[in-house]
């Protein structure tokens, strides 16, 4: 086996060090109390008008599968921390609380709980670092591939940045959160046979280098793959388009798209357009690639750019321009008893809650409000139960749901949150009342 | 199986569609002749004096390994784009070339190649997804790293920032980068356990909030894990420090460290230092954590705060000012003849290739030299082989030996190239006369 694998086996210990030196000290308190955790995000990144949840169903149904095999236990204790009864009762492990969570593609914004679980301390605690990996990376590819959605306007994205994505977990469940992102297509071969999206790719300039003569390139591309996409900009971009005229009206050859992948895109794509359209090849399509992110494919249409479809790499590969979220996972009730920090920056709601979203006469959002969760209000509900008693609830999320509801809410929010430029005023979110005195209360607890 | 496992059987199809479908059609018209590509990068990223290639060692190995086993071709088969006898000749592969690369840790500059790959053309071009995907990952890493590692001016550095990288295999072999970046730890149990680096982490406020009071939270931890680090900002941070010195003082608890996770790192620190000297507990260190980079790293430590180790997660996790790299794999030779591409701002120098380092008299370095492969200097070659007719050179790549050598190349290099900002000049790095020379004539003959 390669070392790019986690197996189930090692899942328990794909975790950070603490969360396992704490359960060892509740465990050797004695500290069994029920817990409430809550992950959520205080700041939006930079230029997330919203941002998508993505990934926490599937992080929670790996999370109700944690075991620590014996061989795996006998790893850990080579660090020398842990002592053998405990190792015994990790050994034992299962997760046997509760887990609400926002449905995959739910757009969220900052504190919102994207998911609570509900559990023993020891076992709340031990998810963690787990579901933080895995609900960060997908909720921030999801995220910046919406923004490319929206600035491409309908037409067909298709993802290229598999090369320049981290690692090889990050480019397969990537392409998951591209498509609740509403990416139409990816180049990533192994993801869109394990997760449905189409896989898609033109060709590499190395092919056209590789062949004595760009013509003959073009030729044996053009009659292996019928409708295909070449690559015209190896060399010279509107040479290129004359050999593709050339060989679709003396060869017959069926060309679908050309691409082009470098230089003004806006200029080569007017120029090739009006080759293309003189030559009576209208229903060759323009493909444009290289170093595009949200900005440029709005800048290329606003331009009035005749370009079909959009290859987009690096910059949403990477989410380049907010490659992170400041994800928190923190304790909010412990033994019945509502909790919170106090640390400056930081602070923090106490208790299990509920996101209530609004709409108004319309069917428009309007607003949200977080609740206590024993708080009832007439909006929709975001937080239901995926997990209860340890068992995952109903199948496993479905890429097309996640896609289908993220694209239903977004057109439901007021137009400003569909520009890449932040609204006047962020959506409004609000905490209730009774939440709000809840931490009041609890902070007055205190005593600081 | 969970998804998060990636198993040799499907690394194969770890790759962009493009690639298989230029095989097919490399298949399909009896090319066969031997190419050479090279793997660069063509800028450096915002605030990298340098790159760490990092990754090449272990990319090559994996890549030698690369099979097509029936039954993912005939996954591959659904995609309706391939052949059944190049699907045959698919699963009879085997990289047969030769792979030349720069050892791990060597600090690298634009256009220099980190690796070059020369075998028949279809095995050359097919790794060019999975060479890039995990190259860049542990490139862009180590690169983070060592620029914290440099602004920690020695002291210890601990990874925590594996609930913020982006997806499993990212959090696990970033690990190995780190360290070859200098950092001295990490809170990720699974990559300590796997690479060797030592496993490192304090406590969550969880922990501190889910006991009746922090000092009784302290106790726990301090009694059962002698030398701990104390997380002291959940509430307030003097007065948590005051409790540290209540445990060690009274009840004698050994305590390593205490953490300050959140408001002014500075003022905080020399409170608490001045604290801790008071009771006379001049042994117990400070570690800051809480959103730092190297910058923060650097002004805390320009500004005399008294901080003895740092915490760093998020900034390094996702390398978040630079998270991405424009690595390219180009095609330079195919059958003896140097190819190139001629697009706008994407220039290309023909054939295989040498790097060469020179230091001046006092053994400094001063130069790079990137010549044709059949040119001799007296400089340091960088390219040596690492695999030849298929099969791995020695032993797999030790992360310790990366590490050595990275760090003994980063302190010959110009001061300026260690600082945080940009050097006045970059580091010189010329093309051969000669080089340049293959270059025109090549473009000469290409008749645009």
């Amino acid at each position: 086996m390669t070392d790019l694998t986690l197996s189930d086996d090692e899942l328990g210990l794909f975790t950070d060090l603490y969360e396992l030196t704490m359960l060892q000290a509740y465990w050797a308190e004695g500290m069994h109390g029920s817990a409430v955790f809550s992950l959520f995000f205080r700041h939006p990144p930079v230029h997330r008008n919203f941002m998508l949840a993505c990934g926490q169903e599937h992080a929670a149904r790996l999370a109700t599968g944690l075991r620590f095999p014996r061989a795996q236990l006998d790893r850990l204790e080579t660090i020398g921390l842990f002592r053998e009864p405990f190792l015994r009762w990790l050994e034992a492990f299962r997760f046997s609380g509760e887990i609400l969570a926002m449905p995959e593609g739910t757009p969220v914004f900052p504190h919102e709980p994207i998911l609570e679980v509900h559990a023993p301390v020891a076992e709340a605690q031990v998810l963690e670092t787990l579901l933080m990996n895995l609900i960060t990376t997908e909720t921030v590819l999801a995220s910046k591939a919406a923004r490319i959605t929206l600035a491409a306007d309908g037409r067909p994205v298709m993802d290229f940045g598999m090369r320049r994505m981290h690692g090889t977990d990050a480019a397969l469940r990537g392409v998951r959160a591209y498509s609740v992102g509403g990416i139409h297509a990816t180049s990533n071969v192994l993801a869109s046979l394990r997760y449905g999206l189409p896989a898609s790719g033109t060709m590499a300039h190395s092919f056209i280098q590789a062949h004595h003569d760009e013509l003959e390139a073009f030729r044996t591309y053009g009659q292996l793959y019928p409708g295909t996409t070449l690559l015209v900009d190896t060399y010279d971009s509107m040479a290129a388009v004359g050999k593709v005229i050339r060989l679709v009206r003396e060869e017959g050859l069926q060309i679908g798209a050309i691409r082009l992948d470098s230089g003004n895109l806006a200029e080569l794509a007017h120029q090739a357009r009006a080759h293309l359209d003189a030559a009576g090849l209208e229903h060759v399509q323009i493909v444009a690639s290289g170093g595009l992110d949200e900005w440029a494919i709005r800048d290329l249409l606003t331009g009035g750019a005749p370009i079909d479809r959009f290859g987009v790499g690096t910059e949403m590969g990477a989410s380049v321009d907010a490659p992170s979220l400041d994800l928190a996972y923190k304790l909010t009730e412990y033994d019945g008893e509502p909790r919170l920090k106090n640390a400056p920056g930081k602070q923090l709601h106490p208790g299990p809650k509920q996101v209530w979203r609004f709409s108004d006469a319309g069917g428009r959002y309007s607003h949200d409000e977080i609740t206590r969760r024993d708080e009832h209000r007439d909006g929709v509900p975001l937080l239901t139960p995926i997990v209860q008693a340890g068992t995952p609830l109903g199948e496993a999320p479905q890429v097309t749901a996640g896609r289908d509801r993220a694209w239903a809410a977004i057109a439901r929010f007021p137009d400003a949150m569909r520009e890449l430029e932040a609204p006047a005023a962020p959506y409004p979110v609000h905490f209730s009342d009774a939440l709000e005195r809840l931490r009041r209360e609890t902070v007055a607890g205190l005593g600081y």
